[in-house]
Formats: C-alpha cells, sequence, structure tokens
C-alpha cells in the first residue's frame, strides 16, 4: 500500500461556507457511542444507538463518559451535539481533523483537543477531541482504538482512585493515556535511530539516506502533534475554571511533565537524526575519497609507466640477446600471458569485494522491503 | 510569459514626497465599485458609478458593504476616501501594495490589510483592503477575484446567521474567506512536496533542484503573507473597540485558529522542503559515488591489464607454437575481433541504459516546459 | 577603486581617554552649515558661516532646521554643541561614526541616529544624526547628499502640512525620507537577486559564487542598518514627550509600518540568497555529476575495448586473408585514419561547446568587471 | 560491552495504568539506606535496614541526611515514602528514570530532581532525588557513587559553616556538587575537542567523522541534563519558601553561576563540535581536490603523449639511422626498460607514501580500539 | 609555542570542596597591590606590601583605588579581603577565573566582574574583577597590564571630570577602557577577514579554511566575552543602590552604547566568517569542477582516438605508399617524436601552472608560519 506523505481533510469545507457546516468524509467509519457510567460503587456500561437517549443518562451517576468511535455520519454527530448543547464550532473542529491541540471555554465546559500518536506499519496520529462538563466527560476519537482502553479497565476494576473521584479526573487520566502513548512510539524511533547510526558508521548504503529521511519527517509529524499540547496541559493546570479540582491538578502537573519530557525527546531525535545526516554525508564523502585515491594511484603509477612502453613500443630485438623479451619466444608465451592477467583480475576483483566496494546496491535491494 | 521573482511595486511615490500621495499603476485595473445593502429581511445589489452616491446609500441598511476592485483610478478613489471621511495614510497604503497584513484604528473605524493567496499558473497573493464601520464594510481589491462570491453566495441566499447579524460578522466573514483560502493552495503543494519527494529518492534529475528551490520561494512567499495575520486576527479577537461584537469574536477566535494551522503547515512545509534538499543532495552524491565506484574498479583492472599487453607488445611469436596468439593467424580473426568489442561496447551501454545513468538529461528537458 | 570590506573609524579615540572628546577624520570633509527657517507664510534658506550666530536665529520663526553636511571639524562642531547646549556624549556619537541607530534623551531635546543607504558603484550607508528641540531640528550628515533634498522641496514649496506642522513634523519627514530610501536599494537588490536566480538554474559560473556572496554581506550591511531603527522609530511614537504632538504619532507609526516591511524585505531576501547558494551548490555538483558519468562511460567503454586491442597487438596476419586489417595495406590508410581521428576529436570539442562545457571561465572572466 | 544509544527505561509503566504506581527495574541494585545525622557538635552515621526505624531517627538531631543508594526494591522504597509521608507522584518520579531536573513543592517538603554526569568508559548521567524538609534531607541515588562522598567528608571534619547550618545548606551542599561534577567531565570533552581539532587540521581519517558525531552527541547529552537544572537552581533562589534561608540563597547564587558557566561551556563546545565538521569536511573535499589534480595532471600529460605514441605505432625504422629507437637493439634493453619501470613505480608509491595518500586506513584501524 | 585550545583553570577546587577556599594557580604572578589617592586637587600613587596597611588609606582621600595585579598568592588575597570585609564567594571568584561577567550586590558594595580582550600572539581574554564601594573602587587583574594604564594617566593630569568625581565614575572610567580595548581586537579581525575574503575569491589554499576555523573560533570567544557583559552594564544602568550617580549612569548608557556595537561587530563577523566558509566550500567544488572538467574533455577525446591508433596498431605499410606513416621512415624520425612529446608535455606544465593548478601546496606552506 502506498503512504501518503501528509493526510489531507477528506472533506474540508469550501471556502467562504457557513462557518459549522459540518463535512463528513465518507470513508470515515460510522460513529459507534458507548456510555460508561460509574461512581464510587458502580460501574455500567452500554452501547447507546439513538443519541437523544444520552440527555437521560446525563446526571444520574457522579460521572458519565460517552465515548464516540468514528467520525462518518454528520446527522449523528449534530444529534450527539444537541444532547450536549455543544458550540458548531467545536462540533466542526470535531469533524475537521487534523486540528491543532488546544483548549477552550464554551459556556461551561471545557473543549479540549488533543491528538495521539501509534506506530504500525507507519507512524499514525490521531485526533482525540474532549469535552469536559460538571460530571461528564464526552470523547471523540477518530477510530475505534484501544489507547483509552486501559483507562476503562482502571474505572471497571476500581484501581487507583478513578471511581472515587470526579470528572475533572477521568479527563485527566484519558489526557494521561493519550500523552502516555508517545513513550513506546518514541523508544522505537530511539532504537531506530540506534540501529541508523550504526549503519551510517559501518556501511552506509543506498537506503540510508531514505530511512533518516523518513525518520526525520516521522519526528517532524510527532513534533507537530506533541507541542501544542504542551500548551494545551499546562492551560489545564492554570485554568481557574471550576472544572479541574485542585488534587487533579497535581496530576495534570505530572502529565505536563510527561510533554515537557516528550519534547525533549522529540527534540533530541531530531538532533541526533539531523546529526546522523551530517555523519553520513561525511562517511560516504570519506569513502569516496578513499576510492579515489586509489584509482589516482593506480593511474598515476600505470598511465607513465604504459606511455613508456608505448615509447618503446616493445620492439626490443630478441635476436641481439635472449635476455631481450625472453617470453614471446616461449613456448607457452601467450596462455601463460593470458592467465596472468586474469589471475591479477580476479585478485584485484577479490580485493575489492573484501574491502566492500562491489555489492553496495545488491545488500540494500534487500534490505528495502524489509525496511520499517 | 516571463514569471518575475519579486513583485515591484508599480508606482510606488518618490523619496520624501508629500505623505497620503496616491500614486496609481498605470497598469492596474479601473475601480469598479459594487454595493450590496442588506439586512435580515432584504438584500440588494448594485453597481455604483459615481462614488458621491455612497454617501447616501450609507446607514440606509443595517449593513452595508461596498466593495472596490481595481486600484487604476486615483481620482475615483479619492472620491470614495471622502465619501467615508478615510485617512490619507490608510488611502495611500491601499493604493501603494504590497503591504504588509496589519489592522489600526482610525476615528471610528477599523482599517485590516489582510492578504489573500491563489494558485493559478504561479502563486499569487492579493492584498485586500478592509475598512470595518458601525454599519458598514468598505473592500478593496486588487483585481476582480471570486475569493469572496461565497461570502456574497451566503448574504444572497441567506444562509447562516450572516444577514441576521452585523457589519463586524461580515468582516469576519470576508477574513474567514480570505484565511480560508490558503488552505486549498497549501494542499497543493503538500502534494507537489509528495511528488518531488518520490522523484528525490527514486530518480533525481537535472530539473528537482530548480523544483525544489521553487517550491521553498513560494513557501517563503506564503510565510511572509500568513505570518502578520496572525497578529492581526489576533488583535481583532482582543480589541476592546465596540465595532466587534462578543459572539463575532468566537468566531474570530475560530479564525485565528485557522492562521496558526496555515503557519504550522507552511513551516512543516518549509522542513520538508529544506529536509527535501538535503536529501536530494545525499541522493545525488550517494549516486555519482556509485557512478565513480564502477569507474575506479573497471579502470583499475583493466589499467596494469593494458600495461602490461603493453609490456610484452603482445609480439608472442606464433612460429614457436600455434597456440601463442592463434586468432592473429586465423582468417576471420580481425572482423571477430571488432565484432567482439561492438559487442561488449553494447552490452555495456544496455547495463548504464538499465542503470539510468544514460539520458538523464533527455527526461528532464522534457518535464521542465510540462512543470508547473 | 578597491572596495573595502568594513569602513573603519577614520579616528577612533584612544582606549580609555576622556569620553566626549571629539576626534575628526581628517579626510571628512569640512562642516557646511546651512540654516532653513519656515512658518506657515514664509521660508527663508541662508548659509551660516559663525556656528556663533545661530543662537540669534533660533526662536525667531516656529520652525528652524539647521542641517551640518560634513563632520571634518572638530572646532565648528564644538561651537555648534555650545550653540544648541549639547551634551559631549551627543557630539561624541555624532563625529564617532559609525554608530547603531537610537533615541535618548538629552534634556529637553531628543537625540535620534539614523542610517541611510544608497546604492552607487557600491552599497554605501551614512549617519545622519538629528536633535529635535522645541521649535527647532539640528541635522548632521557625512557628505552633502540630496537625500534629504526632497523634504526641503517640500517646504520650499509648500507642498502638505509641512510648512504648517511643527518641528516634530519635520524630524517625522527628515526621518521617514531616510527609511523610504531604502526601498529603491533594496528592489535594485530584487532584481540583482533574480538575474542571480536565472544564472544559478541556467548557467552557473565561476563568478555567480562571488555575486551572491557579495549580495549577502551588502544584505548583511542594510540588515544592520535597519534593525536598530525599528527600535528607534518605535521608541518615538511610544514616547510620552512633549517633543512629538498625536498627528504626527499617527505619521510616524506609518513611518513605522516602512521599516517594518523594509526588515521583511531584508529578511526575505537574506533567505533568497540563502537558497540561491544551496541552489549553486546543488547546480554545480550537478553538472559535475552529469560530465562525470560521460567520462565514466566513454572510458568504462574504451578501456576494455583498448586492453582487447593491446591483447592480439592487432598483429593479425593479412596475409591469411585480406579481410584482416584492410586499411592497413590501403595506399591513403594513414592519411585516412590521422582524418578520422581528427574528425571525431573536432566532433567531440562541438558537442561539449554545445553543452556549455568549455569557455567557462572565458565568460566569466569578462563578466568581473562589468559586475556591479 | 556493547554501548547503548540511549537508556531506556527498565521498567516503564503500561499506557494508562494508576499513576503513582512503582514499577522497579529488576537489576536495579538494591536500596541500601545510610543515615547521617549531625549537629555544630556532634556527627554520627549508621545503616538502617528496616526503613520503619526512620521515623525514629527523624528530628533527634539538628539535621538528619537520609540517603538511599539503589532503586530496586519497591517495598523498601514504599516504606521510606511512608516514613517520610511522601506524595506517590514524587515517590514514581523517583523510581521512573530518567526524568528532568526540576524542583517542586510537595507540602512542607520541596522536591528537587537533578542529575549528575560522570565520564568513566562511556559519558553517564544519573538522576539524584532530594526531599528537603525543615531538619532533614533525604536523598535517593541510582546507583552507590562517590560524587556526594566529598560533602559527607566535610561533615564528619567539620569543615566550613557546614554542621553549623540547616538542613538548606546541607541541599546546597549536595545540589552543588552534582552541578560541581560537571566541570572535570566538560574539560575532558575540551582536551578531547583540541585533540580532534589538530587532527582534523593535520591529517584526518575515517575514525574522525565518528569521533566527532560522538563527541556532539555526548555534548547533546549534556546539554539535556544541565539546561533544566538552570531553572531548578534559579527557582530555589527566589523561592519564598521556609525551607531555605537568606545566607544559603547567597551561595545557591553562587551554585547557579557554575550553572550558567557549565552552560556557556556546553553551548561553546557545541559549536565547536560543529564547526570541526565543517572544517573536516573542508578538510576532506580540500584533499581529494588535491588528489583529483595530481591525477589530472599526469593523466592529462601522458594521454595525449600516449596517443601520439600510439599514432606512429614507433615503428620508427632503426636501419635507416641508428638513432631510430636506439635502445631496442641494444643487448640489455628489455632488462633496462623493465628496471627503469619499477624504478618510476617505486619513487611514485614513495612520493604518495610521503604525501599521506597511502595507509591512511592503516593508523585509522590502530587508533579505533584504544578510541575512548 | 603550542596554542591552546581551551584555558583550563589551572587550580579548580574539587568537587564538593568547601565554597570559598582559595585554590591559588602555582604559576600565576604574585600580587602587586598598588594604590592611588586622589581628589580634585590632589593624586598620589604608592605601591603597598602589606595588606593591613589598606585599612588606614582608606577614607583618606575622597576616592581610593587599590588595584591588585597577580593572583598568585593565597594569603595577601585573603588579606587584602579581610581589610575590604570581602565575602568568600566573592574573593573565590576573582580567584577562580574564569568566570562570566555580572554584578552582584555584597552589602555596600558592588561586585563586579568583566573581562578585557587583546590581541599579542594569540587572541587573550583576561578577568578583570572590581569592588566598587561609596568612596573606593577595589580592582584585581590576572596579568600587570597597561590596559587601565589610560585611565591612571587621566587622573594623574587631570584630564576630564575624573578628579572632580567620585568612585562610581572611576568604575565606569574602567569598565569602558575595558569594554572600549575590543575595539581595536574586532578592527584586527576585521582587516583579517577583509583579507581572508579576498583569498577565498581569487585563491584558496590549503590554510585558508584552517585560518578561517581560527577565526571564527576567536569570534566564539569574543562572544562568550562581550555577551554577558551587556547584561552587566545594563544592570549597572537600571540599579538603584546608592554606589552610582545619575550622572555617571548617563556616561554607562554610553558604554552600553559600545558594548552593544561590539556584539554587533562580532555577530556581523561571526556571518561573515560562516558566509566566507560557504564560499570557499563553493569555491574549491567549483574549482574542483573545472578541472574535472578539463580531464573529462581531453581523456574523452584521446581514449577513443587512442582505441582508434591501438585497432589499426598503426601497421599501416609504408611500402604500399610514403604517405602512410612517413615520419617512420625518416632518419630523425624518432629524436623528433621524443621532442615533440617533450614540448607537449612542457606546454600543459606551463599551462596548468598559469592557471595555478601546480604549486597550491608550495606558498600555503609559506604561508603557514608567517599566519598569525
Amino acid at each position: 500500500m502506498k503512504r501518503k506523505l501528509f493526510r489531507r481533510r477528506a472533506a474540508r469545507k469550501a471556502v467562504g461556507e457557513v462557518p459549522g457546516t459540518l463535512h463528513v468524509d465518507p470513508e470515515a467509519p460510522k460513529p459507534v457511542v458507548r456510555v460508561m457510567t460509574y461512581g464510587p460503587d458502580a460501574c455500567e456500561e452500554r452501547q447507546v444507538d439513538d443519541p437523544k437517549a444520552l440527555r437521560e443518562i446525563l446526571h444520574t451517576t457522579p460521572v458519565v463518559w460517552v465515548n464516540v468511535d468514528g467520525l462518518g455520519d454528520a446527522e449523528i454527530l449534530t444529534a450527539i451535539g444537541e444532547a450536549f448543547d455543544l458550540h458548531p464550532l467545536a462540533l466542526e473542529d470535531i469533524v475537521n481533523v487534523p486540528q491543532r491541540a488546544k483548549v477552550e471555554q464554551y459556556g461551561e465546559n471545557l473543549f479540549i483537543i488533543t491528538r495521539m500518536a501509534s506506530l504500525g506499519e507507519h507512524l499514525e496520529t490521531e485526533q482525540v477531541s474532549l469535552f469536559l462538563g460538571r460530571d461528564f466527560v464526552l470523547t471523540f476519537q477518530e477510530h475505534a482504538g484501544d489507547c483509552l482502553e486501559p483507562v476503562r479497565e482502571r474505572i471497571r476494576k476500581g484501581m487507583g482512585r478513578i471511581r472515587r473521584a470526579g470528572a475533572d479526573y477521568l479527563a485527566y487520566a484519558l489526557l494521561d493515556a493519550v500523552v502516555y502513548g508517545y513513550f513506546p512510539v518514541l523508544e522505537q524511533y530511539g532504537e531506530h535511530l540506534e540501529a541508523l547510526e550504526e549503519q551510517v558508521i559501518a556501511r552506509p548504503d543506498n537506503t540510508t539516506i531514505a530511512r533518516i529521511h523518513r525518520a526525520k519527517r516521522d519526528l517532524l509529524t510527532l513534533r507537530r502533534a506533541i507541542w501544542p499540547q504542551r500548551e494545551t496541559i499546562s492551560a489545564l493546570t492554570r485554568e481557574e475554571a471550576e472544572q479541574i479540582s485542585d488534587p487533579t491538578r497535581v496530576y495534570l502537573r505530572d502529565c505536563y511533565d510527561h510533554v515537557v519530557q516528550i519534547i525533549d525527546m522529540v527534540e533530541t531525535y531530531r538532533e541526533i537524526a539531523s546529526g546522523l545526516l551530517d555523519a553520513y554525508q561525511s562517511s560516504v564523502s570519506n569513502r569516496m575519497n578513499e576510492v579515489m585515491k586509489v584509482l589516482t594511484i593506480i593511474a598515476t603509477i600505470f598511465i607513465p609507466l604504459g606511455f613508456l612502453a608505448g615509447i618503446w613500443g616493445m620492439n626490443f630485438n630478441p635476436e641481439k640477446r635472449p635476455l631481450n623479451m625472453p617470453l614471446t619466444q616461449w613456448s607457452f608465451g601467450y596462455p601463460f600471458a593470458l592467465a596472468l592477467m586474469v589471475g591479477i583480475a580476479a585478485t584485484m576483483l577479490v580485493f575489492f569485494w573484501r574491502k566492500g566496494w562491489l555489492g553496495s546496491s545488491a545488500p540494500s535491494e534487500q534490505r528495502t522491503p524489509a525496511d520499517r
């Protein structure tokens, strides 16, 4: 499958259209609405088919978490928007992916956009939109994904303080799950860079440059995804809104530390990748230099000698003395000369092959398909 | 048609001239004044030939939108300026394109300069100047363009809240249309970069560098155009002037998000373009290296052998033994030798051609005119 | 005439000397003091030889503009300083060129240093120092130059509001004239870069790199000259001193816009020049690559063939069959062979010449003296 | 032992897990708790096996310093945490290394994370976590290391004011010891860069690029470690908490100066390393250029001559005159020619060897294992 | 004498040692204490051997300037510290060179560290530490240097207002002398860069890169030295301490302007040096390209011709016609052919020599020792 360089908005609204209009990507999966209602003592999960039913579920338990997977149906999304009194612009931001991470106050609710990263065959980032009300959290994901599953599990099993805490703690837990998901992705890039570094120093080949380039581009994508989240989480720790309680703020400060650490890693990896490019170019020009020198030395030695041979035409008179061109008068002179030449050529080929000057393309061809 | 690198002010005023003097580019199209008067219930469009008539139209309906296409007549522009009591310096900024995007308070009116981008044969940017009064919007465009047409359509059809809202919402709608117009342009550059990336990795040729360079320059132009708009829109969301109402401010915040997103894309594309240049140079030097190595190996193998051949003069005595230089005594020796040589040369040419070492210039010549 | 890379202070004071000592460059032109006294109704110009006479001229008309061209006489300058009660450090800054642009409050007067740019044979920048008092403006220029002449003309002819306005408006008009003078200079660099760009892509030669380098250095000089002016003009628009009236502040805001626009252009041109350097290097290495490939292909084809020819010694026996080396037995064989060789060499030379591989140095030599 | 590019968290908690869970690296050394209780007059050291005993030791002397070496046992760490009422998130940060340096207020205690650097076989950084209470300091180190030993020595011997000062001074002394430890490390990098510089200018070889690359990466690691400490120490000098007394603040200001100086050195070394890379590449391409020129000159001189020799076939008729090809008729012509050729080849090899064009790989191979 | 890349602290204190301990570099010169006491009417200079005597000299005249040259004796320095009640940390900063420039308040005194630059054989920077009290200035220099001599001269001769002003003006005069000393150093670098630029464009050789590299490193050193001084002087102009009077503040503002100008020059020179590196690399690769092309053209022309010559073996039969290979039958054919070859080789050598392709190493060797 061909890989796309940039993700394009499948259904961007036209220029000058009425703001707040929903343009749904026809290929996006249909929304599936799952509700989790819980309090310190109980926890219930159900799937809701009619968004209008959501109004009745709200405010029945200390915390209600409504999760919508898939953004492929404008009607259902509008109905959900109405059930929660969402502003049309917010709804547009949810559908019109990708948006930058941000936090905005809409009436009594906080609207948070964040972005999660996952590394399957390629690096993928997915927008997670989140509404935090007094006693509910409403999340939208592009695809049904299990990134938030561990949080669900914690609620089910009542692990930690999540069941006893309010909606703000749930929002924190979700944001932290999203942010924490960058670590395994980055660690894979760390290993990838380590492998590339070894390759650059030891035996750079044709694919190296493409792989460094791709790593750089992926890191750029991660950078674009994570930087705005710093501001977002920082705003939440500062925000004087009543949605976030003080104990949760301590946890958000921890989450903020994670974001800063991720940014730190991304920037470091980017610098390392740039350094690899420099090292690669030096390494390549170094090898070229070495190859060059062998050519120069062999050529500059043999060209003048060849000229001398040419000047005499090597027409030494064997009749004057048998010492003059003895081989040419020998019965097996010609076969012997040919064999000598083949032997020299073979020796040189073996020498070049052991130096790694041959076959540079062969291993690279092999490696390409296996490359991530 | 030759493309200009930098747009020059056709009629820049001389150094030290009286500020506020209008210098009109004689080649600019003549101004065409079109007025749109509307309220919740009605909407009327007309063309106005005498700018003095504008005074009477003002304040007759909740919102009056006067649009001037073309900046080619100082008299008409001055007359419009008088009809609206515009400051001479503002009028000078309108005519003396290009200006940076900015927002300024002139008496009771807000004066906003913005810049739209369009991608025809080349990237074009055009200045849109906008006056926002209590109940009117006055816009100036360099050319009659349809970038604002969708807004006109929304007014005509009464779509959304535009007819019910005031002049400030109209100003927002126009600014958002201008800003939103960058997305399709940028998406084309995204596709262009994607194509270039493939080309760089797979088969870089002569035109690649020129195309990357051009993409970089266009992105630089976009950057210059969009960066000051961030400040402009941000000032409008903050501005405590009475021209902008609070609900419109929410929409402007959305527009600000668009600007930030565009800046984000431009910067990302610029980094990608720079990365492409690096990758291109590595790719080219890599290929050169490979070509080099083939030369080295073939030359270093055959030069010493040739020397050996020269040393013996290959004057082996065929009379001593028929094994010595048998071919030279053969009836068809010479034609056979020539045929063998032609065969080897042809084989090598085919090999080089399949390696893509030949014909690099030919396709590039072909591609150049077809290039955007 | 040899061009100096850096302008050196002709007469820098020694380390540790008494601050405020004037060290005059002996080669600097002698000061010429010209006074312009004007009000709404009258305007008079005269040349003043004795600086002491200045005291009597001051305060006689609404505005007095004293202009000093040339900084070559410490006594006269000191006398002027005394006539206006200038601080010794300010006087030192006037003489000890070049200084960075700045604005400082000295007692009741504003002391403004600015820098103008002009493009004759080379880029030149010149310091203009300006004292703004309640009813006078005192300017110092390094050389008699006509950059401020248009302002003088406006005063003489009473164009615009300059005669009706006060000394602060005159100061603005002078500053704006200085700032506006950067535009024509920059436009020439724009055209120069455009020409260079064409040259880089189409046919880079020896002088290209030197020309790009020079353009970059000139832009660096412009950057150094214009950046501090931003701060200077910005300080004037903010300054709460009584010297600047509110209506003039509006004009200074316009002047500030010009400075920002110039900075924008300079930075853009610098980026373009850097991009040109990259493009140039890619272009050159690209061409080298192409040249390389031709060498490789021709050499790798003919070297093995030559070896084969050497191996047989081409001693085919023509006596066995006339087909063996027929030409050698032909009467005109040798002249024909020589002619063939000359023909091939000529064809190749023509081919190389049309490829532009020959004569690269010749045109560059020609271009150098004609170069700006 | 293979060297790892990036240190990985041995036991990172899973995504979405309950915050505050301790995941201990099974390979980490077991914690060893050592307590130092001292006042102006006495000083006692002991090892504590049961963390619960710590509660009884606290508040018995003016200052209690509890040091934990090794983070390899969750139970003991949790017990220590309980003994000191540590927040679970702080405890998680202690265990979940590496964290960025930071300072946080937890109740009455200050929680400080810092990072020390040491240079054994490779550059190592280690996290030191520190709790500062009213009369105690609690430190956690990853490994038993002697970096804090000199402070212990000062306490034992009562050197300086440490015994008379409070816990805040102890915290300062520990932080300063950690910070000061960067100086010897950086000085070694300074010497390393000096050696590399000499090598780059004089005789760059294969390993140079890898060594510069490694130095750059180590400096990047140091930069990541030291930058956040600046903010940390700065926060401590500003902090209005009661933990830090005013006299200690003066010492912390000194410590802050050290951090700034270290940052200064790191940044300078990074610039120097980058400069070395540039210089290296120029140096290599310079040498290649020189090698190239020798090849060009020898080849371009001998190729046409060789052609001429070929054209005549050197079949000059010795019978016409003995001057024609005299050597070929000489009895020892052939041996003499061969000897001459061997002599020329040997001379050239010696020349190349003295130029340093041969054997570039040999010394580099030798140097690699000895390289740090 | 070998030049050190980085200056190392000769006697850095060990990690974790008691702060405030003095570690004196045993090779540093012994301190020489010279006292200058002056007022408007009198001025006396004397050398003081016993630091204890300083107490009695203090407060006897309006201003007392105690200057200490050399930091090589801990006892004397401690005694001076006691005489002036200096804080141990300040004393440590004085001895433990190099420190960054800074200003700190210690009790009633201001403690200022600054750094002067001088250009002898190499660029040298030296720390000057300064204590400013109500009526005294205490300065410490690493070596006896004449950088402050002009100030001493001004005091002796009563030039300017220095004798009438207080200790703050003396401190200003000293700081300005230190700062002003950068100008001649920078002007020498300006000339050096100018010479390098000419060399880069006209005839880059082996040493060019090393010289640019060295200039860049020296500019980096200057940058490190001057940047912190900006902050230092700026703090002094702002500082609300009673040590600095308002008239002196005006002079310090002038000194601040000098620092800003120096920073401006350093940054410009750094950019120019970087530009030179780029230009150098382009220039070198350009020349290589040209050399390459000559090789290609000569080789590609003669290799096929040589092949043709080989193919015929040039065994044309002179017996068929005298036109066939006439020279070979001529009596002086062989000597003529040899002479022709020598002639061609000599012509080419002369051509290459005039092109500057030979002897590139010779002049560079010559230049190296003469290089600064």
